[in-house]
């Protein structure tokens, strides 16, 4: 085992910070405890893990036949992409998903319409997962699921969530009619309206301009969260937004 | 009017992004359009305005009195917390609110226990906003609500609810019995069990440890968002919890 990062690793670590890198190595960064393990537990390819130690004894019988150097927690703050360095830091390799078939879904998907903070997609699938929800779809203009800031806020759970990259115009039009696309937007029917819902399209625009327009003749149902009679907000974070509409779709 | 930052505006500014000199000034920065004019309408006093031409044309009848600088695009890019410059910075008086008096509370309040992150801080006041939730109530440990980060994600919810810092142990002791306290956990009552709530605090703990412990006493109610079967998702976002359980405290 060695006991440092090299300059070749940290040139490479630091590299993929960034999609173009990400691309060309089809490789990703996971940090901290909770996504690490939430990975190896996937069937996401792992290539290579650094950790302190520390974290790899407590560990050790997770790590069976996985290339592991040490770390100290030193080296670890060279790297970090966090506020805090973590106690280890693996490269996946990217997953490559079948292209999704809309005509065999048979429970609830979200679509994501150019969503552009690496936070609010990380926690949309986030809470996706915490709501059941194993498909999201974005468009090529939402950020890249493999931003480290994604794989943070994702808290592990992009290790169970599956992640296409369509044009959303292109995938819409082979929609089945049976499979309802509901569209979160502000004059729509108020979201209690709707009953619980197990399949169909969740639709949420991007932060700045909602949904596309050539998109929306694809809404079968708009819905609309409900402001409290009075307010001056304008709107909620499309993280919220999401959020909200997949707790009611599962209990109402 | 002058037509670019002066040296020491640029030094005062950039001090303003320091909790430090934030409470040295009593002041705090406000960016983006949404934002300044959510406050230049809301009682915070504005100390100083710095704008684009353009942008000074097109609201000139909502700045009678005000201290306008004109700055052109390219000095904004120096100054900037955003990713896109904005057209408008402005310099706001951090307000001073009254001590709040839990006994007069005749509406739904949050407690926010240790929020660290300035991003679910500034979501959750907008999300508060939304909900006609004026008053927040955030533990002296929780990220400074004036924070430039915590104003960009307002989005201007922050001129229009009441933000209060306090030793949340000591408040929590002047509750009366007919305020009822719902805290968010892992193993309370599912969401969907309780009704439309007017009149009440909701309690929400920090990211990484949920609700202290010398808190939980005051808990009346004990809430959680239900996970979806089998889902391996540890947690919620807090901004994604607090926005569910507001949701539901409204339209259930």
């Amino acid at each position: 085992m060695k006991t440092m990062f090299s300059k070749a690793k940290i040139k490479l670590i630091n590299s993929l910070k960034m999609s173009k890198y990400r691309n060309e190595h089809r490789m990703f960064i996971a940090e901290g405890s909770t996504n690490v393990l939430d990975f190896l537990q996937s069937p996401i390819r792992i290539a290579e893990l650094f950790a302190t130690q520390n974290w790899l004894d407590k560990h050790a019988d997770r790590l069976k036949g996985i290339n592991c150097s040490v770390v100290n927690q030193k080296d670890f703050e060279k790297i970090t992409a966090l506020k805090t360095a973590s106690e280890v830091l693996a490269l996946f390799a990217i997953p490559e998903y079948p292209l999704l078939d809309l005509t065999k879904i048979n429970s609830l998907v979200l679509i994501l319409d150019d969503i552009k903070d690496p936070g609010n997609l990380g926690t949309i699938i986030r809470t996706a997962d915490w709501f059941g929800i194993h498909q999201v779809v974005c468009s090529t203009e939402t950020v890249d699921a493999f931003n480290p800031k994604v794989v943070q806020a994702s808290m592990g759970s992009l290790a169970r969530v599956v992640i296409h990259y369509h044009d959303l115009f292109k995938i819409l039009q082979s929609k089945p009619e049976n499979l309802p696309l509901y569209g979160a937007v502000l004059d729509g029917k108020p979201l209690m309206e709707f009953n619980k819902c197990d399949k169909g399209i969740v639709l949420i625009g991007s932060e700045a301009h909602g949904i596309t327009n050539n998109l929306l003749q694809f809404i079968d149902h708009k819905i609309t969260i409900p402001t409290f009679a009075g307010s001056k907000a304008e709107s909620l974070n499309a993280s919220i937004a999401t959020a909200i509409i997949c707790y009611s779709f599962r209990n109402q």
